[in-house]
């Protein structure tokens, strides 16, 4: 199949389940992968941030892309994440996801290694050049410092640089400024402007963005793909009210004592418990050095689904 | 050779040599590593920010290791970054280095993830007991968000997780809580406390740190081990003069314009400049996507050497 | 009048007009709080970040209050910010803005001081009950570092120490959070949840905003009031166009070269070249140690009007 | 008295006694200076963030310095700080303290506002245009973002703007190249390079500098001063150990239960209790909204007290 430009709709970051042992979990991935599809999404991002792709070994990125590739076939696009530090390593990782049959790659800003806009824009640049398939961006401000400024992100679009933006900062003001130039610039048609964001779908969507990469949707695809084509038909009531059952789901990523663990450590457990909780993963467990939940934590995260009506 | 405990001097970080093709430049590497040793430097360390590891691909870490190991041949304490974001990444890291014959490997907080302190000592926890040489703890907030906190470190030495820390910080108060700690507390005997600061190290020396890791010292390793030597025997006045010399030397790491450049491409491009200028190294390149220093910038390096008596 | 509960609609935070010696120009207050009645707007917040009130003595301060108060004369309410580092000197501010008429006090968490978030409460709480008149939470990270946890913003609400909150942080997320909580929790009828951006209004009410604080909206006061009028009737396609407009109107924040300014000098700075351009104030001057826009970015902001069909 | 040039020596930040109604406590304001002087102090600084300056009404500021100026009578120098958010703020405290007989005031940065090194150096310009003391310049990172850049201030030092640096950062590589600058720059004689660190003075002496300005010397005032001679006099062992009793001492600042409240609450807390203890100040209350410390963390104080052989 053909890369979509734009790409559009529902697109998770797939949780990559593991074993006790942290070893990737293929049957469990399959499961997943399956529930996301009858779920209605519209493509799948693999070795995201929510996909714990910092954490996972080389050789288990490639099972994980491997795994998927072969089991959806063709049927939606498959992103997968080149998460590192800079522009070689990148490429590195570039060519083993595609070389396992990813159809776009996912980059972020060089990170670690300190960085100016010039660097950026020189780093976007190499991978691209050396990527046989289409390179989105990825703007983490959580995970990397700074930000991708909206008029580099858009003057790499316009030299054919990037295809699309994955935006996980949160600020639709400057994500509407993307949005703005898309379309307004010579040669930046088929971008592709998707928020990162769980709680703001529906704003997105109604100030032009063409999609969402929620992490939640791992736990809820039915419930953001009905908030997807609530938007596109216009009902913005209903998507609101949508957009508000899933904002109040989204609660279960605290489920974690701030005290005991980060927020990686609750967001990332509370997405595998849940998906536990529903039957689609067989164990809950994340990768280290993540601080896993409690039994008691595990309980809050039920009730959360209970609240949302997914027990 | 035994790991030396605690290990002592100067080590420097070393640069990695390029070609202009961005392939580690195996000649000129060996002809720096001459350089250090002739400088009488008491260790090695590959693979740390100033060796570009963050922009070396794997390969090209593993060939760095093992030339490096190869040439020097147990001569001196030779240890190896193994830089990565999390625990199962760093741990892939340490077995392809100690393979390639590292002594001790040299490990970050983990980034990119969000952290928590509890994170921080289960990650260190599990890489060494995952690792088959010592484990040096690297602070370096400039890359790594946060600190690692004294009272962390030392209970994790005093555990016989950790067998030193290498503060990059700057911060000589944190610093010298670690060292005051030290000694202090059963189980920390052996622990090696070394300054990442090029500017501060008679100040460090002063205050009881075992050594130094400075990036200049790839410039001028005599430089260092003179000031280690004065240090050592008490002349604190003409440690301090040496000090101060390195200090104005230091300011070719700004011969980058900032408008141009981050602060990173300058610094490492003026290193590297220094070391062709010299004479020590066949190509002043460094890794993608940093910004190249211009003729008219490698020219204020040139002065840099000429001041301080190196050309 | 009774100060309304909910605070609703579009709200300016105004700017102060300076003369060329930085004293407040009177005639040309007047005539800007002439200029935003006649464009509709619903209230007046004095005062505030894009007021420059970091940079107004004590006196200015109270200048301004006293003039705005005398001239409206209850026709619309008027808030003052209470701008200052801790809570004994914001409850002088708090006294003196009333005592000068203010019929609300607007107010951030503790600045320059290191805060905590139990630090944070008692701020508030030792506030409110000094204050004759409502407390409104001011959330604006770039000034004040940190955030306002929705959970601590409702918690004060339900319990009567605040009215409202001015949200500048930009993030819709979090800020749907705070709307979502209120009404769902006892006691917080009346809360009035108002967004700070400019940039993201129609969103901002989509998702259940009682009104926004716009700074451009000094410049372009009917657009913002037309805006909010749209979104009242839910005519949200027209909405979202006319918020695009004020969205490229915004451009104009960027006349001033980074090179040369930050980015306050320059939003400041090009908000009063345009209401001196639209012949609203006498002199753009803004206070110091802010740098003056040049001729030529002057021409910039009357290019940013002349776009939006303002000149 | 001339205000010395350059200032030397041992200025403690004076801590601020409050009653148990946040009042200025004036009698343990004096017992506290009478204190100091006892302990052979150089200077007294006034309105610092030891201070609690920010916590301060300006009528409590006013009172610190009449009260102190008229105890001590021309003694020793007292400086003020002139702590506010930017220029004309500023001047209206530099104005109000010189009036109470400060005879050097003390500036930071612009905070609140956002800045850029082109606004700091136009901001000390012009405080020190409208002063009629000398201006000390004060960087403060923790709470004034950014930092002042050693090229920035040793530029104003040379145009006669700025008559010393009291640099808070903890950062000893950017002192020592302040310290280098003065004297190998025109004009920069007199100029006072002041540390603001508790635990690197030795250090700070041994690099070059003129002076230091612990907050724990409101503790232990003799002990400074007996570190200060040392160095002075080239006994460095003997000038480091007396340091490192008073690193230790300085653990008193952790007292405060940190998931309970902020540093600052902790640490101001704890130098008051530590006075309270010694029998210096008639009470340990700190100004709001900081927590109070609990008896338990008190009794911490106390221990610390006593290890330090000061009770």
């Amino acid at each position: 199949m053909t890369f979509p430009a734009p790409l559009t709709g529902v697109v998770p970051p797939v949780c990559t389940p593991l074993t006790p042992d942290r070893e990737v979990d293929v049957p469990s991935l399959l499961s997943l992968v399956d529930h996301l599809v009858a779920g209605g999404v519209h493509g799948l991002f693999l070795l995201g941030s929510t996909s714990e792709a910092a954490f996972l070994t080389d050789r288990g990125r490639r099972q994980v892309v491997e795994t998927v590739v072969a089991h959806v076939g063709g049927q939606l696009p498959v992103l997968a994440g080149a998460i590192d530090m800079t522009t070689a390593r990148v490429l590195d990782h570039v060519a083993a996801v595609t070389a396992a049959g990813a159809q776009a790659v996912v980059v972020t800003a060089p990170f670690y290694a300190p960085t100016h806009p010039a660097e950026i824009a020189r780093h976007y640049r190499r991978v691209a050049a050396g990527s046989p398939v289409p390179v989105i961006a990825y703007d983490i401000p959580v995970s990397v410092p700074g930000r991708l400024p909206a008029e580099l992100v858009l003057e790499l679009a316009a030299d054919g640089v990037l295809a699309g933006l994955k935006d996980s900062s949160g600020d639709l003001g400057g994500f509407r400024e993307v949005v703005a130039g898309v379309g307004a610039r010579a040669g930046t048609t088929g971008f592709s402007v998707l928020t990162g964001s769980e709680l703001i779908v529906d704003a997105a969507l109604a100030v032009g963005a063409d999609g969402a990469v929620p992490g939640l949707a791992n736990v809820d695809p039915h419930g953001y793909v009905r908030l997807y084509r609530l938007a596109r038909a216009g009902d913005w009531d209903a998507a609101r009210a949508e957009q508000e059952r899933l904002c109040a789901l989204f609660g279960l990523t605290r489920a974690g004592d701030p005290v005991r663990m980060g927020a990686g450590s609750s967001a990332l457990g509370a997405f595998k418990a849940a998906l536990y909780l529903r039957g689609v993963i067989g164990c809950p467990v994340t990768a280290e050095p993540q601080i896993p939940l409690s039994a008691g934590e595990i309980k809050r995260v039920e009730a959360f689904l209970a609240a949302a009506g997914l027990v």
